[in-house]
């Protein structure tokens, strides 16, 4: 499936992998790496590493590889990483006060700006220095604190519903934690985060006889 | 990378996202699906479908794509989720309380059996039906559940020396949600729940002049 920009979002999904690996390659003093190089670090194919980049322009030099800083900076500024993003968070249970305390956001330029819930009994509450905003006056209050994105943290039921208001609102990304699959309009990007997926990939190492 | 099964770890890696995809095509009431329409849904190559599966065995057949519920039958016994594996979660903050009562485990063949956080004060508490246990008797409480992963929840300063410990008491499957890359010997499996990697592919499309 291809964007609007004519690049393959799995391509798109796989730059943030490569800065990954990047900046713990610059944190431990290299300076250049090979595609090749590149690759085995991340099991993928020198190959791949060379058209995913080049659909965002010429990189490394033939045969003296990606100087690192350079990638990573570029990667950056094509990620749209050379800003911060404003994040709401959606479901103030415990899973979306974990989600506000999470200290790994604001490092990498996503600051959580505002609360919300639908439980009138936590509304108006205090949740990690974030006031909890009633569900219900998302577009105004997202609206005034510059809201880009939305994280859902709400039970599986709600998730649907509550995705649906944050279209209307215009919300054009979202991080969906409820274990749900949910729908949304082509131009509105939903990521799920699923540790199911995870396990799934180590259990195979588990299993008898291996 | 080859593990010693022979099987690229990546190709591991992608078979949940297969039986996550034919899970949803079976509740569709679909049979049967080519590596074409599969590769088609999961934004990857038909050809790279029908190797990562010729690993295996032989599914599909020629020209008639892949019978959905034999296939999902067969990958779920290669990943051994054809039976239930025993979790333990270290970390016993609001996260690892999140953890604990996340409904999407379960019902997948992972039970939470046991609770362990180093910190006097919640020894001896109980968080979603579970005892919290201190985390010194790990190998001992662990071991009597039968504990073969363990998901660790603690502050990012903490979680290399909780996975060298859980490393010494045998455990070999780790899904680590602390926001720090950690070590292990090569036989131990780490995964990382990482939401920035998901919101870093969503702001490409969020950057001014898409």
């Amino acid at each position: 499936m291809a964007t609007q920009t004519g690049v393959p979002e799995v391509v798109v999904e796989r730059l943030p992998q490569y800065l990954r690996a990047l900046a713990h390659l610059k944190e431990s003093g290299i300076e250049v790496i090979s595609s090749q190089q590149l690759g085995d670090l991340l099991q993928v194919t020198p190959a791949q590493i060379r058209k995913d980049l080049s659909y965002f322009g010429r990189f490394g030099k033939q045969g003296r590889g990606y100087a690192i800083s350079n990638l990573l900076a570029q990667l950056r500024s094509i990620l749209g990483l050379d800003q911060t993003w404003n994040v709401a968070v959606v479901g103030i249970g415990r899973l979306g006060r974990a989600i506000i305390s999470y200290p790994g956001f604001e490092p990498e330029g996503f600051r959580i700006v505002c609360a919300f819930d639908s439980d009138k009994a936590v509304v108006g509450q205090w949740a990690g220095g974030l006031m909890i905003h009633d569900f219900s006056t998302f577009k105004k209050v997202a609206g005034a604190e510059g809201v880009q994105i939305a994280v859902v943290a709400v039970p599986a039921a709600a998730a649907q519903d509550v995705i649906d208001q944050l279209v209307d609102a215009g919300i054009k990304a979202v991080l969906n934690y409820a274990p749900k699959s949910t729908l949304a309009p082509a131009d509105v990007r939903i990521r799920n985060v699923d540790p199911v997926v995870a396990l799934q990939s180590m259990t195979y190492y588990l299993s008898a006889a291996r």
